[in-house]
């Protein structure tokens, strides 16, 4: 279960009222036109469950090699969404099958990542929306060489999955080798695309509970549309009418396990939000993640005595699964640390956040809590889901389009003229 | 060699010449007091070199076992300094031996951790300033009762290093048991911290150069109290006067090689600045750390499109040392990413940094980019001695104490008070 603890729930203003009411109408009316295609995912993705149960079954790599490593070349969109979920989960499953990252043209990570495998029991995977994307393509030459791959042997090409937009380039490539293709559906876009073939298929072929994923996805957006979610929308309502006093927004997980979720969240946030809006003005929200209790040690500080420019979101777990107790060990000298003495680490780590969300509140600062009970695939499902509804919701506020990404267009133009100048 | 390339050089006016050299007599003089005793750490830790070939020599578990892994118990500005270095550089060395560090409360962690370890080729630091943090308190106990020490075994005592302040609790604690122990100056704050035995003693044991890090380190500062980098001082000068209109500097370093060191850069930055000033209002400026080109697919669009509230400093890197060069494949339907083709993956990478920095200038952002050309010792040291100054010179501006975390104390007070209700 997920909790949502915040103290947006006060009643409104007629205006107010008026204004959150529109927006949920709007939302709904995107749902229902399906320009904008993530809000059906849940549903939409279980069909793909079975095209990758008899890809697991009937591929000739897949089904016949004893598989220890998927390798994912992809970035941004591409993999984010996906790594939150396997870094938060991975260790409740069997260490046997690893899942790596290649992301950055960073030529000792790709070294590093290539030392831990082994050609002939991994599976590799490109992953592009577009099917350009210049890292990506990159990377997969340089994987076709190092390992002298020749696509044109069915047999080396069954050793490789394509996830893509169904008419891109990259699909017309994988047509011409026979290689397994996957597809993202058009109208979702690359960061909302987690529950789409970009997560589902690398999350299903190493056995995570994808049905439960989008269960939960499925659940809560059934719940918000439902308009059960008053919270979120007023949540969203505060961020609007705050954005020049507290354009920052503050994400603090209290877990190691949730460091990823905070990259995704970060991308989905600040790509999403900062936009120019129907009068050209440029607008946006900044996203910050934090891992406690770690960055209370590093970044609370700020938050504390600063200026008063942030929200702070704090995600916590009730329950890890796995407990260790701090021995009941007194050491001389030490005795000021005996305090948390036979509790368990996630009571001290639950004990952390609660205070620092207590200090934060008798500084004035706005903070709102959302509790996991467990860190499952339901829950993070929820999660996800949560997120990508309340940064729509955001944007209807802000009368942006969410969903393009302009601002990044120039920068590709410019890289290619520095390669043509040469 | 470290190049620094800013607009921030330009001629100011009167006004604002004498402020700049108010806060630089008010450095110099703070240096010359000693009451803040990082600026000397690069001439001072050359003792402490010394020190640590004594023990390597002559400590009876380091001299004679064969030691695989190091593990530190840390949190903050006990590890963030370390790992940022180790992480830099960590490829260019044997990976026979591996650094390991504790931080979190995360059980899971915790574990995951200690299952790479073997017990008797391990050496245990437990570093602390202030001799009472209750994470790594808590988990010196967790790995105390896990491998079944007993401290009162001198064989066994000797498996174990402290760092902590001379007359802290933890010194005590570490008499009492006659465990080696290295001290931090007391003059010398947590996130100023890395250049004292801090970093220099887990660094040395993994056999970096620090001498090439201390090096950088004074080279640079020897530089800068000469007044050689009056670019440093006008850059601070911009982001003071324009804390307002731009409240938020993006560290943006292209390599995941740095990724860690944005963390060390966000603690040094986020803590020392977040302050109530003189007139007790809250002032500071927020830290944020990207690595390129990944988050050119994540946050650039809100730097670009947003709000103009952030300047961006790019770090880039001539040369990583290994080469590796984009094969010249030409893909069927893919020749659009052909424009690579032949390049190094680096080439691309700082192609990328400078399209990225350009489409910024171009957009009227305030960047500037710092250029190491090879990534090794001396540069990171440089670095590190460049930020640490430039963070006492932003306080200066700003009029706060640069050096303590009032903020975070009340929350430590209520997290005792949590345990003791029950």
């Amino acid at each position: 279960m997920v909790r949502f603890e915040n103290a947006f729930n006060s009643t409104l203003s007629k205006k107010a009222k008026k204004r959150v009411d529109t927006v949920f109408l709007a939302i709904k009316k995107e749902k229902s036109e399906k320009k904008v295609g993530y809000y059906s995912l849940p549903q939409k993705s279980k069909k793909l469950l079975k095209e990758i149960n008899v890809y697991k079954k009937n591929n000739p790599f897949f089904s016949k090699q004893e598989i220890n490593d998927i390798v994912i070349m992809g970035i941004g969109g591409s993999t984010l969404g996906t790594k939150a979920i396997y870094e938060a989960l991975k260790h409740q499953y069997s260490q046997k099958r690893e899942l790596h990252f290649l992301e950055n043209c960073d030529s000792i990570q790709i070294e590093e990542t290539l030392g831990k495998i082994k050609k002939e029991k991994t599976l590799f995977m490109v992953i592009s929306k577009s099917g350009t994307t210049i890292e990506t393509i990159s990377i997969f030459k340089h994987i076709l060489e190092e390992y002298k791959f020749d696509l044109s042997d069915q047999k080396q090409a069954n050793q490789f999955v394509i996830i893509t937009d169904e008419g891109s380039s990259l699909n017309a490539f994988a047509n011409e080798y026979n290689i397994q293709q996957f597809f993202i559906p058009a109208n979702v876009g690359g960061r909302f695309s987690v529950l789409s073939a970009v997560g589902v298929v690398p999350l299903s072929l190493m056995e995570f509970d994808v049905k439960a994923l989008l269960k939960g996805a499925k659940e809560f957006g059934q719940s918000f549309f439902k308009k059960e979610q008053t919270s979120l929308l007023h949540k969203a309502y505060h961020y609007y009418k705050n954005i020049n006093k507290q354009p920052i927004n503050v994400m603090f997980t209290y877990s190691t396990r949730l460091q990823y979720f905070n990259q995704w969240y970060v991308q989905l946030w600040g790509e999403s939000l900062g936009k120019k809006n129907e009068l050209d003005k440029k607008v946006g929200l900044t996203p910050i993640g934090l891992v406690g209790s770690v960055d209370q040690h590093s970044f609370l500080q700020l938050i504390i005595q600063g200026p008063e420019n942030k929200t702070v979101t704090f995600i916590s777990i009730d329950d890890f699964g796995k407990k260790i107790n701090i021995p009941k060990i007194k050491l001389p000298h030490l005795e000021k640390c005996d305090f948390a003495n036979g509790s368990s680490f996630t009571k001290l780590l639950n004990a952390q956040c609660a205070a620092t969300k207590e200090s934060l509140e008798e500084e004035g600062i706005v903070v709102d809590e959302i509790k996991l009970t467990t860190l499952d695939e339901k829950n993070v499902g929820t999660l996800i889901c949560y997120y990508e509804i309340l940064t729509s919701v955001m944007g209807k506020f802000l009368k942006i389009n969410t969903y393009d990404q302009p601002g990044v267009e120039f920068g590709k133009i410019k890289l290619v003229k520095k390669f043509e100048k040469r």
